[in-house]
């Protein structure tokens, strides 16, 4: 999933955040020989995901601690799952607690929302739900990775890795046709050229254009619906924009491609995942 | 407020997410010399938060970009109000639009679910909100600056900022007393003695071993009106899990002294706020 | 060019390498108060790359350095022109002399190298030269600059940014159709799907299962004018491997639309700069 | 060979820039089970080197990789000779695949190219062939292993490794004896003092000075004879500068000690190395 | 004791320092199969500390050596005795062997001399040693640990972890209760307040004030009497600033409770350990 | 002095781990636009080192602060000599002091003690002290700089920068002469071999066999005067390991060449430094 220095990089980075200075309660209180079982509880229904940098938390801690993983992240289970398991020292669990935690709410959070968004997809429409660029800073790589858990999939991954022509890049060129061929010029000839329009007339420029994707920005649903029959399979239709889980189905039945949803990755609850502890003794 | 490394890491880490390969789109439509200026506008209401790094992310993407703070952090502000604006090179302030956003949606979601807490709590109590470690990985930081600016205070920063007893820790020393002593003969002498309790008898033992704070778990209303006149001020009294804004008030009233909440920083909504971008020509 | 963070990075860890402990010979024998001028000539005709990169260097060693750029990133220059100069210190011109020249050597070799191999590109066709991931590890953001530098364009950057399928992905799916409505269904809809095929068949199939881009690998020359006049615009023709200056025209003149290039990163000369540093005086 | 953290960070970077964003490709069309066996083969006669960073690249994306050395670094192999193998997940070995090769082939580039400049050197010579600090930023450390590795010996690895008094020098102190003087009054006890020098007068000069190497630049043939007979044993004599392999023997038989080689790490091509990958299904 | 990632960063970076060329001698002289047994000797009565790094140092170097611990952290022991012992190829044995003891030399002589503080404490009183933030830079977690191994406490980790009004504190409020005041209603619960104090005065109105922790800034032995008298109990007493051996037993009979001393991580000289080396062939 | 990017990674990881968590009590009390000045004072006689470190921690934690050098690097004043001063907001001052002072009073403790053993020096012998690598890890360069500061010069930087042979690597090797022509033969021809001896027939076969430094160990100073009569400047004389301040004038007056000091750098007393503060009122 997730490239392992960027993984541990993360885990590193939070670990140092939450134990710089040690763990003053367990150190003080726990003999390093107490041993434990802890268990994962989904506390709410919900799509896991994150069994992977969970495990690296407390390997990280500890490399003696045994971590088991019961749930692949995708799988949607109801309230009181028990989600993995963490083995082995008492004062590691307890260090790696909180980390492993926020870690796997987080992404179950966003992998959760995901799939109440894609489940609103009718069966029978083209329509798939894609996620944004606004992420957690220092995260990407995991929340991309929580929407495909979620059954959704990635937009482009940075600015450099697709174009999309917005209005100024249109006002600095001097037209809509302009930039497009200025941009497919320049642009990696694997990237597919996409373009935000905000009228109709626009939606000709672009496809005379050749543009490859058309953002509709804005469009009242009647205009939509002529937009995405002008375009008609020339190019693929996105929607982007303060889409709520109400107005997904009638987008794809609409006939949008793609339904971009930036609350994916920035909005997301995190799910109610505890670590539940039990001591085993010396 | 967020030491300065700290800062510029966080900031380089999230611009690499974005920034890794060029921004393909603006290096192929915008001359080098084309200026503009940008306003961040507030979309909603909102507690503003992180004009440093909204500034900090444009000075690191290029240095001579001008960036003018209008709305301090804390501030309160209607929707349609500039919060910052930026001025210079068009294909700058665009490679640094979305980092930037990224970040103040985020800090200023957090101010404001955490000023909607704050202001549930009546004048006359002497009840705080607080946040907990419950962070984003990476950005606790920031986040417990947020919190700040929403007008909480915030809890202890580290498992090794404070010593708080849990049961485990309890069990696994055979008794309440002796956990309370212990870690007192070890902890740095600046932190207070936190310990949970989950019955009145706990709490009896809890004064007697001489705890500076209680944090009662999961006791009902008459339970924990009973607690808090058991304590009467001999030490402080915390609540915390699942404190919704419903239940601040009744809470605050029956005496808390301290109300933890883990959704300031886990489930707070990014604030929406975009950036206005008018071109300036060359 | 380069994003910021990154620049600094691979200054930093450059000058790590050469000033780690010092410049022993410098610091004894000059003066701090040493002043010079240094100008980094042309020994040879080349395409020049990385001014930015070298004032780098000089103002990491010494932000009181002055660096100026005479001939700017891209342009062609008989030997003997001056690029660039730095004035100042001459202790700081020499800890950071060696670091920089390094870098622009190397920029300047793939620049030039480049620059070759799209003047081999006849006028009246549509071919473009574009390089590979077969970069330096750490500098490709650098290389695939020298190589926009050089006049020709960059392939995907990463194994996130674009779908390439080959033989073995083939095989492990079952079929060349699969493959590529997989590979649909799943990647972000703002990459290009391409496949690389072995024969004139699979060019077939990969038109009819609506490839968007079709590398031929190891064409005849006959069987490749016969592969483009199937494919005849439908996708775009990539051709990779082995490709000398020497065939470059032919392949252009044959229709092929993409020529990747290894060798433009992989196996450039530095291109041959040198320093030339006149003492000031205290 | 390469200390273990250095071996690990650039390994980190490198495989950051391919595959932060994952890979879009196998991660569509591979199932996280199957297998394969991957060969590194030469593909021209060549000097292997860099297995140990072959295998890290494969154990960090994975460590349960199994990666093996056919051919230990330093060792000549004529094309189609296996060097290494992998084997394990296909998607881990092709997610790693690029990255491996990149270091491998420019690390046995260099040792190649190394190696043909060594076989130059006449057996009854006592000259040595040496590279310089004219590395790749970042990989300096990597560079002068496989220096080693093609046959030839290192120079000083930075400029706090050794003293090297050159024109400026001299002109700042005044002359080269005072330069020399200095230099050996401040520079450790465990550093020869080196001058370059331009003249037979400062050949002269140096020698009575007491200089330990005597760098001469740019000296006819005829005058390099004298001042190698000169210096008969009471100084190093080296030669830098524009030596490409025509010259090498003719330097050694003048009695040159060490002839250094800037191009052996700033020009040497990749070496031709490619993964032969076979499934091995799941 | 110290986390993990903190650990390994410290270890890289000063493995770096002494390895980043390699080792030429032992590259030269050692057959890479050439075994030997080592071990860490204290040479002088010490506190043993640090046999996490010692391992870690060696693990990081070559993860083929074995390490073994004889004395367990904290533990006094005479001249001769066998601290740790490793075993395997002496090339990697000596690679590490300077590193390791630089660690150990400096923990074990911060815990030997940490030791011989606090055993001048008696019995029959309460106080305690702590250490201060007067720690090496880039080491505070690791000398704090070796502080606790001596047998003292750690005073607050941090300027964020724990709260000490100082006299420019005082002035700029406009007095100390003020201050105290004003803490308190921003500082987190779980910190004490503490406030130095320079007068009996001061005294009276911090304990009016409701400090937790009162530090005696500069009293004379009588005015000391004096003030804990006022205290009684009320608030910890501590006591900073040139603390040596021979004043810790008066203070402490005085009734202080927390004695700071500086010297025990500023200014501890390193324990006498050397590694005794035992070839064992190859 | 120290590499730029060297020491800005030493600030912002000292400074990250006093200030992660902010200053709690400044910000509290100290309103943002309270000015100060303060000055670092000397408490006892010492040389003066680190105020480009001192500049850099403040400058770090606000760029708006001034910061002014009273005193260069290697000067030796008396007690109550202020050594720098910073002037500008309060808050950021008391945010960089203790860090500052960290690192500036280990930096003057290392050149006040290395100063002490030079003073020992008689002027007429041409014995001079060095330093070794038993340095603080992360701070290797700052303790070099400091013992040249203090009048003293570095010994190898690393086991990558010198040659030194020892017991052991003679033992490897079977014999003392064929150590060091292996040696000669392999490492950097810039570098000196020097081999530890522990006899007077060791010394012989070390002159026969050409090394060029002969370190004598645990000599008896008979022994030690007939060693260096029998080298009489064939090589230079190192003698190392417990060289006490009383001990220095008679090795000199022996003739010694070198006298490394391993106590320079690891049981230097920190310099007693303090920073004196004046509000300025806002």
């Amino acid at each position: 999933m997730i490239p392992s220095a960027l993984l541990q990089q993360a885990v590193d980075r939070a670990l140092g955040e939450d134990l710089h200075a040690g763990d003053v309660t367990s150190e003080a209180l726990l003999g390093e020989d107490v041993q434990c079982v802890a268990r994962a509880l989904a506390k709410q229904p919900l799509v896991a995901c994150g069994s992977e940098v969970f495990a690296r938390v407390f390997y990280t801690v500890d490399p003696t601690l045994r971590v088991e993983e019961f749930v692949a992240d995708g799988q949607q289970v109801p309230p009181g799952t028990a989600l993995y398991c963490v083995e082995g020292s008492a004062r590691s669990v307890l260090a790696g607690e909180r980390t492993a935690l926020n870690f796997v709410q987080r992404l179950a959070g966003i992998a959760t929302l995901t799939r109440r968004f894609v489940e609103r997809l009718p069966a029978e429409t083209k329509a798939r739900i894609v996620d944004t660029r606004k992420t957690t800073p220092g995260l990407r790589a995991f929340e991309r990775y929580a929407v495909r858990s979620g059954g959704a999939r990635n937009h482009r991954d940075s600015l450099g890795a697709g174009v999309l022509i917005k209005d100024n890049h249109i006002a600095a060129v001097g037209g809509l046709t302009a930039a497009i061929q200025r941009a497919r010029g320049v642009a990696p000839h694997s990237h597919r050229i996409e373009v935000e329009v905000e009228s109709l007339a626009a939606v000709d420029e672009a496809l005379a254009a050749g543009a490859d994707i058309i953002m509709l920005d804005n469009f009242e649903p009647a205009e939509l619906g002529l937009a995405i029959e002008k375009i008609s399979g020339r190019a693929l239709v996105e929607v982007s924009g303060g889409v709520t889980l109400d107005r997904v189905e009638s987008l794809a039945r609409a006939g949008v491609d793609v339904i971009s949803v930036g609350a994916l990755t920035h909005s997301a609850a995190a799910a109610d995942i505890s670590l539940d502890l039990e001591l085993l003794g010396s």
